[in-house]
Formats: structure tokens, C-alpha cells, sequence
């Protein structure tokens, strides 16, 4: 047997009628019926957002959404102000300096979240500040930021608000026109489970207004020419035909059972996850940990690349390393995608099996047993 | 029956093997069945553009490839020179305006494709021009430009040669190595016969000096990244996993046929399409005609838009109208992708009836005799 279970927090599992969507007969872009699927998968994507701002859909990975969304909300002499709490905050700081907008950093310690306060204190000292940017799941930590209360204090000014959402949206929590978020951007590979390959954003009627009033060091990434063609239910540049019929079924699997309830899902998964590492030794990194995924710190004696490689050669569980200074300290385990009870306990079984072939000291079954308790909670 | 049969230039039809092959279960991409799979797919791309350069594969349409090649090759003081014959032409135009690169433009009247006599001119003339950008083959016009002989003018220079060949590679006669071309960029849903969603760029060692040497205005779309990245079979940001088996899949069939057989397949198509459009009163648009696509210029009597319809609704042919000045006045039909004579004679047959019952005046099956004739030569 050589089934691939994947619990690294992207690519995540996908349900096999989200693959084979893919695989119909080819179409063109340029027909009513290719115009109508993208109208439903913006409409799908309005319901995962919550929002009814316009949701545009990009050939390339959550990377360029979040690329995208930087350049062509930078104005000339308004800073960003980097919310940096790990891997991802720093990618997003960098995408500033390759493209020359100017930033301000707000460096937080690895496993915490960015706090509400702290933003207020950079926004109250530097009126230059025109975009916040928060990583609202931070994937290399595992650890949530307070977008809800970040939003507060951006939403009645004219500071711009992006998140990438990318391990968050479709997984956590999510209410981009209750709590007035600008600009949200998500991945295809992650909680709308789908190969990955498509970016997704959502973008206020303020953010709009931003985007027509700059000229943009961008083309291909240009949130401009996204908005103007989704006016016609169509794209700028040809579209990854296929993987939008993927996005098409995910988007109505997600409709079918509800938004929330897959909020409830995930959060009870990462709640029993957390429970079982925590039984068998393995401590949770973050201080502020997100549902989407969970880090956990591994016991000394073991060795990360080892207890990945066995994973996968004798269960066919995939999990992630860390990442730079993480790197072969914790392991990562999904929440996001195609996952519930069923799919959570065999990965939990698999790691007490294997943790216990290397030498790892715990009760065989406590981790299991604890999850059975957050899971009986219903 | 309900068969789309794909005659536009891009997307193509592709053949099954190549869409089932992206519905197979999802792998991680950071693992070694990923890698050998990337490695494979490099080589196969190597053969396709003859070259021994490395070749990168980015997530998004060729338009993300041709923006990544000219952000990453762009000299501080140096000149893009910009050949325009058409609507790709113009847009590397507008590419190099958003992020401030320096241009000359080479103004080719549409129809007709550039010229080595007057690039040379242009780079005798102006010292600082750095890069030339040539559309190999022009999709808005079906023009082609003299690449081979560009390439003799820069090879032995430090300016670089730049290739859109986007409905060009794998489909017309490209010797990457052998003429010197610096920087060849493609598209995954053109003659690679994939679905859209891929681009590729081959990079000399010329090129990659340069692009070592400057600091671009570009993240996701730096080649720099791409390079690095390459060196492990590895990608700087989560692939398109799915879209890079199938070009895997592709890839294999292509080396299965010979690339040199379908330079001949795809030359043969086109001019017996060519031949049978005249013979039926449809005359060629492009003076200088190139063989991945055909326009030919509609009779006055009939509409493209209804003589479109009609090929979609009665016989699943899609062809393409014209872009910008040509809207309207020609069809665009292409010879790329999974085609050959069965599938060329059957949207010949289709065209003359849709003319013949729009009131279009020939003699029925002229324009099939024709083809016959250029297909019969073996």
C-alpha cells in the first residue's frame, strides 16, 4: 500500500472529485461556459471570505497573491508596516525592499502572534504608515496574530490592512467584511484544498480605490488589470483553466458543509492534535497557536529527518520540518484541507508508532486517548 | 456530441494521457519523488529547446515568464529594444514601462515580422541597448520573426537576446544552443500541449552572469530565485504540482515523437491550411507567415463572431477571432498541440461548411482538395 497522506500545511490533502475536475476535457477561457465558472468561483470565494468585495484569481502561487497585493497597494511616501512573526512576515518585508517601498518592521518573537497594542503604537508614532501587513496564520510558527483587533484600528482610517491568509482562510475564523479587513489573500494548496498553483484575494471597496490612484511597479501581479477583467468574469492573462475547475468543486464541497462548521472541525482537530503531542512529550512551540496547524517541539533524542522518513515510508504520513531556525527542532502537522477524526487519528497512531520504534519514552495510546477526549466533546 | 475541439492558439487540444496525469494523487513537493520528477521535466525541456542551459518552471502564464526574464536581465543603463509586431510585442513594451526599464522600439508593421537588417541597425546605432526582446512567433498576427539571424548579431556581444516563444517552442524550428539565443520563454498550453497554468524560460550562461549580477525589481518573478533553487531540482515557492506532472507527461510524448518531426508535422498543417483558405477564398494575413497558427482574413459577407459561433455550436471547432486592429477581420487557427492531418481535415471540413451555409461563395471541397495535396507530399 502507498497511499499518500498529507498533513504538511501545504499541499494538504484534496478530495478525489476536486483532482479529477482537473482532468475533464479542456476548454477555452474565452467562452460563456468558462465565464460562468469563474463567476461561481467568485462567488464561492465571497462565501469563504465572507465578504462581498470583489475576489480575483491568479496563475501563480500564494507568494505572488501577496506580491501582488503589496505593489499595487504601495503609495508614494506611505510606508507598510511589516508585521514580522516569522518566515512568512520576513518574505513579505522583503517583497518591500525588492520593489523599494519603504517599511517599518515590527519584529515579534517566533511562536507569538502580532499583537492589536503594539500595532496601535506604530501606527500612533508614524502617520506615514499607509498598509498594515499581518501574516494572520504564520506557518513557520504556527502561531495566530489578533487580525479581528487589528482591523479595529485600521478600518476607519485610511490605512490599508493585507493579510495573508494563506494557511488561515477557509481553516480559522474569518470575517473580512465584519471586521473590515482590506486585503485578503489566500492559496489554492492550503484549507480550499486543491493542488496548488492559484492565489486568490480579496479586495475592499478602499483598497480599490488605492489600486486605481497608483501606478504600480507590476504587471503580471497588478491587482489593476485583475479587477478589470473580473468585471467581464474573465482574466487578464490566459488562466490555469484546470485548476479553476478544481477551485470550482472545492468551492462547493466548502458551501456544502458550511463554513463554520469547518471552522469547528479544524479548531477540534488542532484542539485533539495539541492534546496527543502534549500526552506523549511533545511540546506545543507556539505561545499563540493558530488551528490551522500545530508545531511541536520533538524530544531531543529524536531526529526530526528520521521521524519524517519513517512516517512516510511506513504510513504514508507526511509531515513538515521546521523552517530556518526551526529547522530539525519541531514538526509540523496539518489541520487544513480533506482531513476530520478519522484521518487525524490514524496520523496520531502513526506518530506514537513510530516515536515509540525510536526510543521515545510515553504510554503507547496516551496520545490517541487524549485526543478521543477533545473529539468525544462534539 | 459534445467534443471541444481546440484550434485556437492557446490553450490547445492536449491529449488525454497529459490531463490524467494532474489527477493523480497529490504528492509534497519536498521530497525525492518531486525532484526526480523536476529533474526529468528540466531535461525534457532541454531537448525541447535544444539547449543545455538550464530551464526554469514558474507558476503562471507566459506573460509571468516574459516579466520574470525582462526584470531579471535588465541592466541599470542599458536599453531594452523592444521589436513590435503585434500585440505581444507591445506588451513587453508595456512590461518594461511598469518597472521603469529604458526602451527603443522597433516598430514593425503588422503582418510582417522583425528583421535582423534592422535590428542590426538599431544596435549600431545605440551602444547602450542591452537586451533585444523578439517574438519568435507573433500570435496576434501568425507572423515570424528572423531569430536565427537576430541571434548572429548579439551572440558574440554582451547584449542579450530575449525570446518570446511562447507559440513558438515545440512547435517551429528553435536551436536555442546552436543560434545563440540567451533567454527562450514559453508557455505551458501552447505546442508543450498541456492546459495553461506553466511557464518555462531557458537561460544561457551569458544571461545568468547577468542575472547574478543585478538586483531586479522583481521576488516572485525573479529568475535569480528560480536558478538557485534549480540547482537542488527544487522551486523557491510551492509549485504547480499538479501542472508540472503533466508536463512531465507531455514532455515524454514529445521526445517519444522527435522534436524535428513535429517542427516537420506542424509546418506541413500549417501549409496545407494555408492553402486550403486560399483555395476557398480566404486569403493568408501575415506576409511573413509563420507555421504554429494561421490568420486568414475573413470575406467581407461574413461576421467572424456568428462564423465562430457556428464552428463551437456544430462541429466543437474553436478558432480564434482577431485581437485589437484585427478584430473581427480574420480567424486565427492553430497547428500546435495534439493535431495532426485527421484532426486538421476535420476543422477543414467544418470551415467550408459554416462559409458555405453563412453564403460565402466556392466551390465546396476545394479547400480540403488543397490540403490533400500538401498533406499528400509526405
Amino acid at each position: 500500500m502507498a497511499k499518500i497522506r498529507l498533513f504538511t500545511p501545504g499541499p494538504v490533502m484534496i478530495p478525489d472529485e476536486v483532482l479529477l475536475a482537473a482532468a475533464q476535457p479542456l476548454e477555452h477561457h474565452r467562452t460563456q461556459a468558462y465565464q460562468n465558472l469563474l463567476k461561481e468561483v467568485t462567488a464561492g470565494l465571497q462565501y469563504v471570505f465572507q465578504t462581498s468585495n470583489p475576489c480575483i484569481t491568479i496563475a501563480g502561487s500564494g507568494t505572488a497573491g501577496m506580491e501582488g497585493a503589496l505593489v499595487s497597494c504601495a503609495r508614494p511616501g506611505r510606508k507598510a508596516l511589516i508585521c514580522d512573526a516569522g518566515k512568512f512576515g520576513e518574505r513579505w518585508g522583503k517583497v518591500c525592499d525588492a520593489f523599494g517601498i519603504e517599511r517599518e518592521t515590527y519584529k515579534i518573537q517566533w511562536g507569538h502572534g502580532a499583537k492589536a497594542e503594539k500595532v496601535a503604537e506604530y501606527l500612533a508614532k508614524d502617520k506615514s504608515i499607509g498598509m498594515v501587513v499581518v501574516v494572520y496564520s504564520e506557518t513557520s510558527t504556527a502561531a495566530v496574530s489578533e487580525l479581528e483587533q487589528i482591523a479595529k484600528l485600521t478600518r476607519d482610517t485610511d490605512v490599508l490592512l493585507i493579510t495573508d491568509a494563506i494557511t488561515a482562510a477557509g481553516a480559522i475564523p474569518l470575517k473580512t467584511d465584519e471586521w473590515g479587513v482590506d486585503v485578503v489573500v489566500t492559496g489554492s494548496q492550503k484549507a480550499l484544498m486543491q493542488p496548488p498553483g492559484l492565489a486568490y484575494a480579496a479586495i475592499s471597496k478602499k483598497a480599490q480605490d488605492v489600486i486605481q490612484s497608483v501606478k504600480p511597479k507590476a504587471f503580471y501581479l497588478s491587482y489593476k488589470a485583475y479587477l478589470k477583467s473580473l468585471a467581464d468574469n474573465d482574466a487578464p492573462y490566459t488562466p490555469a483553466i484546470t485548476l479553476v475547475r478544481s477551485t470550482h468543486k472545492a468551492l462547493e464541497m466548502i458551501k456544502a458543509e458550511g463554513i463554520e462548521k469547518i471552522w469547528c472541525r479544524v479548531s477540534k482537530l488542532a484542539r485533539a492534535t495539541r492534546a496527543a503531542c502534549e500526552a506523549i512529550g511533545l511540546k506545543v512551540y507556539a505561545q499563540d497557536p493558530v488551528d490551522s496547524l500545530t508545531a511541536v517541539l520533538t524530544p531531543e533524542a529524536v531526529k526530526v529527518s528520521t521521524l519524517r522518513k519513517t512516517l512516510q515510508a511506513k504510513y504514508g504520513v507526511h509531515v513538515a520540518d521546521g523552517q530556518d531556525e526551526l529547522k530539525g527542532k519541531v514538526i509540523r502537522i496539518s489541520h487544513m484541507g480533506a482531513v476530520d477524526e478519522y484521518e487525524t487519528t490514524g496520523a496520531i497512531g502513526a506518530l506514537e508508532l513510530t516515536l515509540k520504534e525510536m526510543g521515545h519514552q510515553f504510554k503507547l495510546g496516551a496520545g490517541l486517548s487524549a485526543a478521543q477526549e477533545v473529539m468525544a466533546e462534539g
